[in-house]
């Protein structure tokens, strides 16, 4: 007998009998909602999965973040592909608000693991939005070795990034083979996808690393009020946004016909710990000098309101603005970071800053051409890189057929 | 001159030549509101501050928790008065949907450091409540002295857990000499609370260790759905609430008229690992009969619905359930537990789990027994309890002049 994940924790008087024998009843809500276009959020905050690009890198930047890097602990190509298959099914309905499990699979009836983890049930979609990266050490291992025979299907701009100036990276919460980056308005259902892909994955991925983040950078929404970073700024302000598509297919999406990243995008991670306390004892001035904006209003230097065009002769040459600002920078990225807290650093300090993403054609002309810019920031004394990774996004799926990795190994 | 942090940051044209000069206009919204009975929300968001009890013990758990323990580093009594004062009167203004800073202290203009740190600004309340609790080590320091005299007003319900069996605690991230617990619908105005009152103690108290929570344990609330843990099983359900004042006056609150604790309560905190891998692959029924209820409705057992009652001979004798309910446990206390996921545990899992709080009159007759008598509880597989802590929480304050603090050191 097969049930789905709903039926089998949902309906009473199912044949399945130790169910009904427990008591369950029907749950409290169902997650179903129907999706409309990609990237675009329903009444019901279903955010659509499919379509020309993943959702999740122009989506308006929903309120939380649960990012996870996976190692892949396997040397089977054909088990790592029908995991992905399993993953993408898994995403397709968790973005849809449903539970995770496929129907099916739960021959053991209650004496079987349930396919669902359960923590979701009764919640909204929340606008959940599951984005996948393949990262440099998946095609080639650390030791040399091509453990799925892709390694001539790396793309030149997947190269670890380089070393910068000032970099505190700690390889155990660096890089990994593939990335879940999970944005949902409502912590829980962020959780519960990731946690859920960890689980079909149980025994051919490991997690590597993962970061809980929230309290957004500002991407790609023009109505919402822009919201602050632990430092009280404004963040986000000058963000790319989603309606200018030309600005996106220039700067962000991979414009390469043929290849199998065609649509997709790059993502850099960077976590970046704010030295808030040392923050703390500047002056407002000084603290409006380093980034280039004022603190209240968010407006440039210079300037009035926020949305005012940055002027630079108004800015310190070295302010974060100034040299980020794509006049001086030269190009332009897709910001779409997250705060984080996470906990004390056993010096009575916070433990607290910016988890840093940002998506770009090209990572070299990208983040590294804007952080090697920064190289004079004034804010380089508040701030420190304690981790880095590189992805590449592969682009939307084209139907209910399609999963995450067909371009590549398909 | 002096100015509030929002005529600084706020009112253009305000007499301060500098933030004119650097352009400052007025913030997107106020963050005031007026708040109404202590416990209870206003329309606005604002939990009123002062009352018989402190806010944030029965108030309806909000939906994010950031919760830390300093270390006081000074060993000057008036200046950790002065800085309680400080912290009251900050925590006033926040609660309230204000910023941290008391009007003045900016006599250095926009040369100064802002008196707050401004992530806030623009938000409402978001139900911020901040409940203060006094470590055994304040009143002994690990050494021995009587650092600021008040050995002898350390109540005798006061002292360090005992041991339990299992117990995985690391010292680090347990006790600590004063607790912050801010709960709030936003994390940012929970974290903001908590950074802010960390910049006032600056010198005075270190950040010992701080924990970010989601997903709360269903607290005093019978009109929302009851959320869900990381097991995917509803939590909460049959908790103490807020309108059983008789109950609560027994279990609860401290009754101690003439004591400073009158009034107050104690509370544990518990960082509680869940080996949600471990747990995944257990089926249903197993689930089911460790917890005691059924996963889909929540429902007790052998009982239809989740607010039926728990008929203990349905249940084994060993499910969690089971052992804690007041019947068996002998006691009962008020639950107000956050999940929290700290990334990874550098073997490829979760860092996933509860982090358990509980108030009590008692902490001999409220946590310790029932966690005595979980010895036998099926769910300790599943579980590993990695910090561990206990402060007293004194009572609601009376006034505008009242201060946290006021009854044990005035
Ligand atoms: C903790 C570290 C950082 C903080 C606190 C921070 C903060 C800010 C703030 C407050 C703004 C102005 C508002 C806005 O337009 O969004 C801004 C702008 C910007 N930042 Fe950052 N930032 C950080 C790191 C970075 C990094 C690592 C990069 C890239 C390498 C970067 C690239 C940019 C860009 C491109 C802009 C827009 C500049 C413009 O077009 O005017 N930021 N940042
Ligand atoms: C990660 C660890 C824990 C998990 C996952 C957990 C989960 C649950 C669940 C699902 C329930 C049933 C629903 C409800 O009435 O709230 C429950 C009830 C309860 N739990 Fe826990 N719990 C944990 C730890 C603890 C600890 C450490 C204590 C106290 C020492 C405790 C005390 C209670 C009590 C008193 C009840 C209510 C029992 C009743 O009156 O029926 N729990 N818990």
């Amino acid at each position: 007998m097969k049930l789905s994940r709903r039926d089998f924790f949902g309906a009473a008087g199912v044949g399945a009998a130790g169910v009904v024998a427990l008591g369950a009843g029907g749950i409290a809500s169902s997650r179903a909602a129907a999706p409309a276009d990609q990237g675009t959020t329903t009444a019901s905050g279903a955010v659509e999965f499919h379509g020309a690009h993943q959702a999740g890198i122009t989506t308006p930047a929903q309120d939380r973040l649960h990012f996870v890097a996976f190692d892949v602990i396997t040397d089977d190509r054909a088990a790592l592909v029908r995991m992905l298959q399993q993953w993408t099914q898994a995403a397709r309905r968790m973005t849809r608000g449903q539970d995770a499990g496929p129907v099916g699979a739960v021959a053991g009836g209650d004496y079987a693991p349930p396919d669902d983890t359960g923590e979701a049930m009764g919640l909204p979609p929340a606008g959940l939005t599951l984005t996948i990266g393949f990262g440099p050490t998946l095609f080639t291992a650390a030791d040399g070795t091509d453990r799925f025979g892709i390694a001539d299907r790396r793309p030149d701009a997947l190269v670890p990034l380089p070393a910068f100036p000032g970099d505190e990276l700690v390889p155990a919460i660096s890089d990994g083979d593939l990335c879940i980056q999970a944005c949902a308005d409502d912590p829980q259902v962020a959780v519960h996808a990731v946690r859920n892909l960890a689980r079909i994955g149980q025994g051919l991925v490991g997690v590597r690393w993962s970061q809980l983040g929230f309290g957004r950078t500002s991407s790609t929404t023009s109505d919402q009020a822009t919201p602050r970073n632990l430092f009280g700024f404004k963040d986000g302000t000058d963000n790319l946004k989603a309606e200018q598509t030309a600005t996106l297919d220039r700067f962000v999406w991979v414009d390469d016909p043929g290849s199998w990243m065609h649509g997709g995008s790059y993502l850099v991670s960077r976590r970046i710990r704010m030295l808030v306390e040392v923050w703390d004892r500047q002056g407002l001035r000084d603290q409006e000098q380093t980034i280039g904006r004022t603190k209240g209003t968010g407006a440039p230097l210079g300037q009035q309101a926020e949305f005012d065009p940055v002027d630079l002769s108004a800015l310190p040459a070295t302010s974060h603005v100034s040299l980020a600002h794509p006049t001086n920078a030269g190009t332009a990225i897709l910001r779409r970071g997250y705060s984080f807290v996470d906990g004390s650093d056993g010096l009575g300090r916070l433990d607290a800053g910016l988890f840093f993403l940002c998506y770009q054609a090209d990572p070299a002309t990208g983040f590294v051409q804007v952080q090697r810019n920064l190289r004079t920031d004034k804010l380089n004394e508040y701030v420190q890189h304690t981790s880095s990774a590189l992805f590449a996004c592969p682009p939307g799926l084209a139907g209910e057929d399609d999963w995450w990795g067909s371009g590549l190994f398909g």
